[in-house]
């Protein structure tokens, strides 16, 4: 990433809290259990809290030294359950780091640095099995699924008024396209969804630094940034400023795909100092053990890849399994064939030793690694489309219906799993990939990229993707994988993700709405209310980046009595139709409006009130007509 | 807006042809009807040619003097037709500048520099109608009507091969939903669609530079950007730098929204120098005419400022005239009341005097008035909602179908009409919108504003709003008004503009892609194409912003070499998908891959080929997994 040079600088500046706003918690059953919420106070007085991914980094009160790592949220809970023992783990290699010796000096530089950040790993006891799903199919509710209940309802108090509406008129409900969201999550709800596959709630035993979180269909919709892939590492601040950057803005989980060397070390980095749930792909660090070679992959060089990984802490690994050997050729006649990185390297390897995966062979020996350690399952779509033309074609859905198979298997394991979708889908398919998902995978939340809706947009490929992502989180998907803007291009800056995560929070925010997740519109309605009211602050406060919405309002009124002025920067003080609103709510509320007559008369005395008063002007919040 | 001093030098940038692109013409019947499109030729020797918005400006052969006006390219075939003549006209007044004297000596200055601009205007001679409605009606099909066929369809040869594909599969075919596309648009298809009122050709016998385009929904999805609402204006090139910025990426229509002094002359130079159909809203002029006071408004002033701008050449107009008296009433209870400004200005003189709306009284004078120069109804939806939870209440539905009524006497007098709709509406409520219009409006073009999908993204609403206007223009509506970064917040400059038009390109091409509009696929084809094979230059090319693509792409591979380089800038040189896939294609081609022994035994050969050939390893086209 393009990133300027003082991390900790940047650091520090991410930490600051959003304009008018506290982060405070919401206590649960237990004293260590506490769910962070943000909360912004309005100029009117109102109080209007909102979901917070951004971890103790806003909390001015945390002590927070990124060489240390984050406080403990979920170990006295991990250790209480009695069913884990720490161990000495796997023995570190120069080679989990990519190094064959030749930069060994750096390396050593580096481990010190991240030395401070070394924890003991812990794993099921023998026989156990300590996954969040196990412990739901056996009626526990655990204090992760307490705090994920807690969570998704957040301060229902401040949202009554405008949840009344919606009770009120129908127009208003959404429409959950069969989702059933109820209007309290319990955590018996919570406990309900993870036993029945319908949601996840990734949380390796060996991350207890993780602010709980799910993702299921009968919940919020959450989205995903993804960091790594950068040059060789400067620093523990560069790679935690990136994710404290992503988590600032709303990221609900993060992927590290960083590649190349020193990607272990990375990795202590950013688990130790995250709050929200990390995932990898697994089968990229593999390769770089075989210096690169997809056929000298081996299940052994992998198995011992998921261990290294599992005991630092990764919450979800997405596994290739569902590209087999069989469906490779029905890539043949694509207009762009395979364009999954890892699919591709599995292809390669089936190809090269006309065999069947070793991920496939190998599955459940997988699900004893993931059920040690609580790793949740993220089934990959190695054979998804790369562009419109491939979307829906018969590779994608027998590659789909193979981790249907391998969601019942994993199930068996009770190991928790996700499904990965596409990708390039034009709007008229989308609805098929989301029927077929939740036919085929029973229910296991969804996962899609995008999907962008056509390819002709390179540069803003954030916005063609967006459509698709608000269309199909509103259809169902669970969690939504962010484009930045320079994607099919490069690697995106600090201003891409945030531009990624900006267009994602608004197609999840859309399809929370759209869905009727109760709740959900309140923002929308107490921010509608304050641009009706000309509380400008309280607009840009409750924006999704108050910090731009303020510096445009401020290109065309810098004052800040502007702030409070009662018209419309777009037309000046001029006219406003909010001001006949109000005069004809006066009017409507003094009379009953039903009957014509009622209008008439009231009418009449609204003119002679007009004549009276004379024509005071403003203008309306709308440039066009 | 905040547009550099120097217009002159951007109007003369504004005017460099796209990278790798020619202008070039469709040829007519007759010798002067030529249609523009613009010729992308690839470095494979492939040529693509695109619907072209940006008139003679991007042609350098055209010598355009913004003083003195566009080429004609209607005048002849208007003359041909005998039905008009030209007459002296209204006599301009200093009130139609917004002039009382105070400004006297300026505004002379402005006049002078557009006094070559001025032009006699042409009217229907008594009795006659010169609408394209009035024409279709009669089995004529106008010059205009062929231009469109002609524009509609493109070069076809070049898009054979990949219409191929949706002939061959239904999913790559597209979903209508109800639009009846042929597979080529005849003139007399066109003809057809215009007389039935299923689409429209704004096309002003005043503005005879005008390239005529089709607004319908069986014909491409257009968007409309507005200008205007600026402060004094500077000079003629600036209103014309706006104007050519906004159509060079792409705008298909430009509405000119400016207010206050000087708005009568502006408009001379906006429209001489436009090829795109100019719209406005005429009650804004009217509005300064009475000194700002709604209440003063008169049928008399209204009718007067109509014809001046008709006489002028404009090509639409709003008229708010389902803004009846008994309606005003229905927005009591709204979250933000009236936020279309015609409309509020036509509530206040309604209560004001508590009367019907004159320009529903007088909606057949008004139909008089704009038969006599082939002006179109934009009826403007001056109820809309302006807040997510005013969505489809009774206000907005009660005026749509007052509009659906107006539309048949439009229809009576053969007046070609569009209606405009919302605004902010959540997802689950679009399909409504479009079902209620298509039906109470008798399929007459729908041309809507966004729609916002959600209200807490200020600073973002092109992203939130393009939702939405991908999803109706899905649908079925016609053409989209674009929203820009300042939407609620400022006046947008130009590179708002121009990311509020890249937004709707977007979503307006993703709506022809998933109504499966002939062709409309086969440049993202094109594209995904270049993609796979490496051809970097053309993937850029054929994008919607070339040069912003190619500079993304520069930040992380700056050399030219990069350009022809056989792998991604995401991951580097090391491995890539394509080429597996190229070699799963070889060997699909030599053996049929239908029983599996041939697979087995095909793998078995690769496996071989594999072994020998060892590993030289790339990387894929998408960072995730």
């Amino acid at each position: 990433m393009n990133a300027p040079a003082d991390f900790s600088h940047l650091l520090a500046r991410a930490r600051e809290p959003f304009p008018a706003s506290t982060k405070s918690w919401i206590n649960g059953s237990c004293a260590d259990l506490r769910v962070p919420v943000r909360d912004i106070r309005l100029t009117n007085g109102e109080l209007v809290s909102v979901y917070d991914t951004s971890g103790p980094y806003t909390d001015p009160a945390a002590e927070i030294d990124v060489r240390r790592g984050l406080a403990d949220v979920r170990g006295g809970w991990i250790a209480a359950r009695g069913d884990t023992e720490s161990y000495d783990g796997r023995q570190r290699q120069a080679l989990d780091d990519g190094q064959r010796g030749e930069d060994a000096a750096r390396l050593a530089v580096l481990r010190e640095q991240a030395s401070a950040l070394q924890r003991t790993p812990r794993r099921a006891k023998a026989g156990a099995n300590v996954t969040q799903m196990h412990y739901a199919k056996r009626g526990i509710v655990t204090p992760e699924m307490e705090y994920v209940a807690l969570r998704e309802n957040g301060k229902r108090e401040w949202m009554a008024q405008y949840m009344q509406d919606a009770a009120r008129e129908q127009r208003l409900a959404g429409n959950p396209l069969g989702a059933s969201i109820p209007r309290i999550i319990t955590p018996e709800f919570v406990r309900d969804e993870v036993a029945r596959g319908r949601a996840i709630i990734p949380s390796n035993i060996n991350h207890p630094e993780v602010e709980p979180m799910a993702i299921g269909r009968n919940f919020k919709v959450k989205i995903n940034a993804n960091i790594g892939n950068s040059a060789v590492t400067s620093s523990i601040e560069e790679e935690v400023e990136k994710l404290v950057w992503a988590i600032r803005w709303g990221a609900d989980n993060v992927m590290d795909l960083s590649t190349g060397k020193n990607i272990h070390t990375t990795r202590d980095w950013i688990i130790r100092n995250s709050p929200v749930p990390i995932g990898t792909v697994p089968i990229y660090q593999a390769l770089e053990k075989v210096g690169g070679i997809a056929e000298d992959l081996t299940w052994e060089i992998f198995r011992d890849t998921l261990i290294e990984q599992a005991e630092q802490g990764v919450d979800y690994f997405t596994i290739h399994a569902g590209v087999r050997l069989a469906f490779i050729h029905l890539t043949a006649n694509r207009r762009t064939g395979i364009v999954s990185r890892g699919g591709s390297i599995m292809a390669k390897w089936c190809m090269a030793h006309h065999r069947e995966s070793f991920l496939y062979e190998h599955f459940e020996d997988i699900c004893d690694i993931m059920k040690a350690y609580d790793v949740s399952f993220s089934l990959g779509d190695g054979l998804r489309p790369g562009c419109a033309s491939d979307a829906n074609d018969e590779a994608q859905f027998a590659e789909l219906h193979t981790l249907g198979e391998l969601t019942k298997t994993a199930w068996k394991h009770d190991v928790q799993t996700m499904i990965e979708g596409p990708g390039h889908v034009p709007m008229h398919l989308i609805q098929a990939n989301m029927t077929e998902q939740l036919k085929t995978c029973h229910e296991a939340p969804f996962y899609t990229l995008g999907p962008l809706t056509i390819d002709i947009a390179p540069g803003y490929d954030h916005i063609a993707s967006a459509i698709g992502a608000a269309m199909i989180g509103w259809m169902g998907t669970s969690m939504l994988c962010y484009v930045t803007p320079k994607e099919h291009l490069g690697l995106p800056d600090r201003e891409d993700v945030k531009q990624g995560i900006m267009a994602y929070k608004i197609a999840a925010h859309a399809a929370d709405v759209a869905k009727g997740h109760p709740g959900a519109r309140a923002r929308d309605d107490a921010l509608s209310q304050a641009r009706f009211e000309f509380r400008w602050q309280d607009q840009f406060n409750l924006g999704l980046d108050p910090e731009t919405a303020q510096e445009y309002h401020d290109e065309t009124l810098p004052k800040d009595a502007a702030k409070v002025a009662h018209f419309c920067s777009m037309c000046g003080p001029k006219f406003c139709s909010m001001k006949i609103t109000q005069e004809v709510r006066e009017y409507a509320a003094a009379r009953g409006m039903a009957e014509s007559d009622g209008l008439a008369a009231g009418m009449q005395a609204k003119a002679e009130e007009f004549n009276r008063a004379g024509g005071e002007f403003y203008v309306p919040i709308h440039p066009v007509s």
